[in-house]
């Protein structure tokens, strides 16, 4: 392509509102722009991208055995209410009315249609294994989207699907997919961490985050040198006992309430009282599918919602408002306390299960409560381990002191087993003829996002620094002075050799300043760079550059295309 | 891929209400499955053919100079807003509000975000031309989809726009996306008519449509054999003069009414009256942008709404209901006629204008009037070409009579002029530093209905045959006796050397009747099969044979290989 034709409107300046470094690239090498909150338009430069990594995934997903197949976008009500999600998803569901007042969601995910499709067309044992899988635009309606394509509303997704006989079927085709994701993050230059993971509103038994290790990711992940562990902040466990301080059992203080004036946090509160975060107990009140619940959590630590999610087999769960609070505890927020509540189901964490003699709220206004201690002045309703993970938290497997990380999620791999074939029928007959449902995998990749996180990885503060597998062309040919007929000339040969022997080049033949061409070049960040200059045709000399490693060359112009040869090949 | 473990669904029966060759053959041969009215999902053997497809589409628009991006689905409604479009598209445009309540429509068509994109990005005559295209899913809530994926309300489509500085430019960019064209169908094995046609709610000021001659399509081509003059229905213009009746003029007969009780149609009316159609007038109220219009037109004739749209630059028009028709009138709908009206445009075709002592309704229940004379009976405000062309017509251009005959529509290209650059403001700068809008065209190709086209050119009573192109793979490789172990290896032999060769095929593997087989490699149409039998193994002859020709050859197994590939060679 000669970039005088091409449009790639590169900038100067990174556009406001970017917050990252993959959203501000992105922008300036000309590769997207918004089209409106959480909307991008692919332009040409990013869709070449977009197209070589989809092909990446296709050819690994072909290699495992997949087939591609590509369902429609407008998703039926019916089919989301068989699965009892059409009421569970929310507003992230986006729903659209056609002309005869039917009702359909825009897909953000295809378990009911893949389903439907199963149920009809999979009758028998004979048929399984399978796993279909689609590239498709997908929609979620994000309250508020974020860093770019990163976190979009509309976007690219590679969703595949397993159906299997028995279970360990679908622990061989959940291997296939995990090792096939595997293969795809490292071809495109990324070093990925498999970590367990939530299933959330996807559901099924088993999950696993593929997260790419940022500093510019959302997700919490927690590992373990040791023995690798690992897993998603909501997921992970810590061993027990271990890390806890051994407490000496303490003689139990008499119950005794203090005027906290205004004080609601636990920081206003440990400094008022002076007293520790660890002396004190955070009483949460939550509404758990329509009913409130109490939530013990020690002043130290933070809840970990989604284990009390499980634990409680919830499928909606939030906190309080005020009115609810006040219903409950009969005092304002932040002076809420276990003693004394009545008819509520009070659950505790194991680490506040050891406490005693600890601060709480009083349930009275401005007030709390001193020398708290179950059983005496309390009864819990449970025990369980609800809280997150914290730093020198040990690993639930080996013991070894657990590392914090962030991540960016780029793959999520689920074993939802029975879950949609039961509900929406979608059975086969076994070898003995008895009709049982198919035990189903699900596997998503965000295409974009998986973008994102290349370039995260893949920049320096110059640009992008594109892997060669992913780059939108592989070498950029700069003209310096596009006035010199002969360096016009020379930089013309060489594109039209490279088209011939198939190298995918882009021609910077624009009528601009030398450094203005070198800024873009490294922006845009082809991995090699031939620089067409004075030397060159005085000389006789063309500079090759490669953009990661700032490495030089300086060959005869006869020598120019070999040598781009077998660079390509050495970085393949 | 072994058919083994393929979702290659295929049908004994065509499904029910299937009307057209191609539907039916999609269904049968497991192509695609209907999951909601006009919506399809793609299987993995049509998802094959839909990829073949885009891509000989996109290469032949990269070979143009298009780029390639990839525009969202949502469009914002203020864009559709600008370009008058919003209120104008009607119920087609599927429309979605998300969670902040702003609203989008579902892309049927990109003029509107791609203008934003121009304007935003294209400041300068340098830039320009440019042409840019995408390959998307594109939505209409058609009101009554059928034909399968030939009227479906969810559907791929290549949509490609080009930017000029001036009306030569645009000519160009015309004429590359018209030439790719061309080679597009042809590759696809389709001869394609490219015909004038109407520009619709895209607008502009000329447009060609690209028609697949068929019995099935449902359009109406009109075309000269003579000049080479072709155009839809809509669009088509006739000589004057030649073709009609060289009337002398007849003396005038005095006007009278006379009872018709109950006679509304033409045909109740000539047989009563024993007169013929062309001695009647019809007259017909309109709604035209809110205002009612009166149209005569010749009892044997029809309206060409179209032409009559373009005639008052209407933006809305519709056949009056029968409230509306009294109200002018004073007549139940059938006994209308032009004389005695007041107050109301009344627009005459041209063969009406020559037409003397003639029938029409007497604006009086159950009475029609004779003997009616223009001038002498009423006035017209305004005379002009608005029927349709009907057989013996004869050529706008040469006089030579013209033919009919149904093409289905495979592509539309429109000179869009600056309608959407004026109104959204996508202006550049010219040489001169002047500020002026773009001028745009706009190329659309409908994929899906594209391979519809292929089927309805492409299939016999067996089957699908199709072009190797486009073929979802190149050969059927089909195991007479799959528990016949020699058999069996040999059509495994067969296929690890083709597909270690890059040649795609299906290896038909499947422990079934070999009746069942054969009638499935001819229903998916593949263009060459290989039939490993009895013959193959005790006497070293394998059958190849071609699925269009019928023609077989039988060659020993080492010469398989050879054979398939110069097969395939000789087939390109």
């Amino acid at each position: 392509m000669r970039m005088s034709q091409a449009l790639i409107p590169t900038l100067k300046e990174s556009p406001a509102g970017a917050e990252i470094i993959s959203h501000k690239l992105m922008i300036r090498a000309g590769l997207t722009r918004m089209l409106s909150s959480g909307l991008y338009s692919w332009l040409p430069l990013g869709y070449k991208v977009l197209r070589k990594v989809e092909d990446i995934v296709r050819e690994e997903m072909d290699r495992a055995g997949g087939q591609e197949v590509l369902l429609p976008i407008l998703s039926p009500q019916e089919l989301w209410q068989q699965s009892g999600r059409w009421d569970l998803y929310g507003p992230e569901l986006m729903r659209v009315r056609d002309r005869h007042d039917r009702i359909f969601g825009l897909g953000p995910t295809h378990e009911e249609v893949i389903t439907d499709l199963a149920r009809r067309e999979i009758g028998s044992y004979r048929q399984l294994p399978i796993i279909l899988y689609q590239i498709q635009t997908k929609f979620r309606d994000e309250i508020r989207p974020r860093f770019g394509v990163m976190r979009a509303r509309e976007f690219r997704m590679k969703d595949a699907y397993s159906f299997d006989k028995d279970s360990e079927g679908l622990e061989k085709s959940y291997q296939k997919m995990y090792q096939a994701y595997c293969r795809i993050f490292t071809r495109c230059g990324l070093d990925c961490r498999a970590v367990e993971a939530d299933t959330g509103p996807i559901g099924g038994e088993i999950s696993h985050e593929f997260m790419v290790l940022s500093d510019s990711g959302e997700d919490e992940v927690i590992y373990c040198d040791g023995c690798g562990y690992a897993a998603n902040i909501n997921r992970a466990e810590y061993a027990k006992g271990r890390n806890q301080r051994e407490e000496v059992r303490i003689q139990t203080k008499p119950l005794k309430k203090v005027k906290t004036p205004g004080m609601k946090t636990i920081e206003e509160v440990t400094t008022f009282l002076k007293c520790k975060p660890e002396n004190l107990v955070k009483t949460l009140i939550y509404g758990i599918d329509g009913r409130p619940v109490v939530i013990l959590i020690r002043g130290d630590h933070q809840i970990n919602e989604s284990r009390l999610a499980d634990l409680l087999c919830a499928r909606n769960l939030a906190l309080a408002d005020e009115d609810l609070i006040y219903k409950v505890t009969g005092a304002p927020l932040g002076f809420a306390g276990p003693v004394g509540l009545k008819g509520i189901e009070i659950i505790a964490d194991s680490a506040v299960a050891e406490m005693s003699n600890f601060i709480s709220g009083a349930n009275q206004p401005d007030m709390h409560m001193l020398n708290i201690n179950i059983d005496r002045d309390f009864k819990t309703d449970r025990v369980a381990d609800i809280r997150r993970v914290i730093p020198r938290d040990r690993c639930p497997k080996c013991e070894r002191e657990l590392s914090f990380t962030r991540g960016i999620e780029v793959g999520h791999v689920f074993k939802l087993g029975t879950k949609y074939s039961q509900r929406l029928g979608a059975t086969f007959s076994d070898s003995k003829g008895h009709r049982r449902p198919a035990l189903m995998g699900c596997y998503g990749i965000g295409i974009d996002r998986l973008i994102a996180a290349i370039i995260e990885k893949h920049h320096d503060s110059e640009g992008i620094v594109w892997p060669l597998a992913v780059a939108p062309y592989q070498v950029s040919i700069i003209v310096v002075n596009s006035d010199d007929s002969r360096q016009a000339d020379l930089g013309e040969k060489f594109y039209e050799q490279m088209v011939s022997e198939g190298i995918e080049v882009l021609l910077d033949d624009k009528p601009q300043r030398s450094g203005v061409k070198f800024k873009d070049a490294d922006l845009i960040g082809l991995p090699i760079q031939v620089i067409v200059g004075t030397q060159s045709v005085k000389k006789g000399k063309v500079e090759i550059r490669l953009r990661e490693s700032g490495q030089e060359f300086r060959v005869p112009p006869e020598d120019v295309l070999p040598k781009i040869k077998s660079l390509i090949q050495a970085a393949r």
